[in-house]
């Protein structure tokens, strides 16, 4: 039986979608676990966890556009805004997705489907410093 | 300890909900654990899984025309087209609802509640084969 | 290896979220875990989990209005209403939030990031008793 902790620090440039997907296989690979689970968590308010389409960037595009659209920055009714505009709409787009996922490993490795990539998503206009927590568990 | 993981399909028939509760109760039931986890993961981009009210098939009708509403299928800005004006509002639908969920295991049974079942939510207009991934853990 | 399962209890005064961190971080402290993860499943379909800004209580009110007008209560189409018209959004704000989530526990501590709290979110108009099962397995 494994259990197994991480923490990961990645930086971002901005308002985004960054592939996780590599890193966290490598540490699937290297965890020796055949059958089981890997938690992955996002420990910040203003950037999630999303899985999305791998392939074509033009989907992630409209994945940002699409959030800009739902949680506008000028929303007028918002009192939490001392960190500027983006600061209330990235802790509602972190809601609205996800901080943490949970994926099976089966034979060794994460059974995500073919399309699917992990993503953090940032929510800040500028560029920050994210820290991720990990949990692999199995045998 | 155990550690279990199994691969489900299934088929839809375009857009809507479809219930897993009963199949998935069946697997917790097989696997022998009394206290642990199940986590379920739809391996897909563009379907989803939701816990949703199981008695009245009308919210679940509300359900649908409400993502209708949130995220349209003639949004001007979308690029990622050319699978058809369904395919960028399916991944988008993907992203707000979730890709995975994980579940108390209780004296054998999964800790849902009374009103809570486990639907695989269809975003694409035509029929699909879908892929579930699934990992049981506990003792 | 220890998997143990709990059943809270909360009461809510109506819509808004409340903070079920320090209750949880108590059981994970008593737990006995070191390197592991713990799942936190709201059993409701009205009712449902964030993880949110917990220092201020501005932000929280800010994503209250957020949801009220997101998913109004006066939605036109709305068929399952007979509850009242808190009944289909909260069912809505619940998909579009989460039931469940999975927070790795690392030298004993859930992994929480510094303004992460994890909140039960409220979504009907009139206090109700929710219930809230809890799954910690590690090692």
């Amino acid at each position: 039986m494994i259990h197994q902790t991480h923490l990961l620090q990645t930086s971002t440039n901005g308002k985004g979608t960054y592939s996780l997907t590599r890193q966290i296989e490598e540490l699937v690979a290297q965890s020796g676990v055949n059958q089981g689970a890997i938690t992955i968590l996002v420990q910040h308010t203003s950037a999630s966890l999303v899985l999305m389409e791998n392939a074509d960037i033009e989907a992630r595009h409209d994945l940002h556009a699409f959030f800009d659209h739902l949680v506008p920055e000028d929303t007028p009714y918002f009192t939490h805004t001392y960190e500027g505009p983006d600061d209330m709409p990235s802790h509602i787009r972190t809601v609205l997705t996800q901080s943490s996922q949970t994926i099976p490993i089966i034979d060794g490795v994460m059974a995500l489907g073919t399309w699917q990539g992990i993503f953090l998503f940032e929510h800040r206009v500028a560029p920050h410093n994210r820290r991720v927590a990990i949990h692999i568990g199995g045998a």
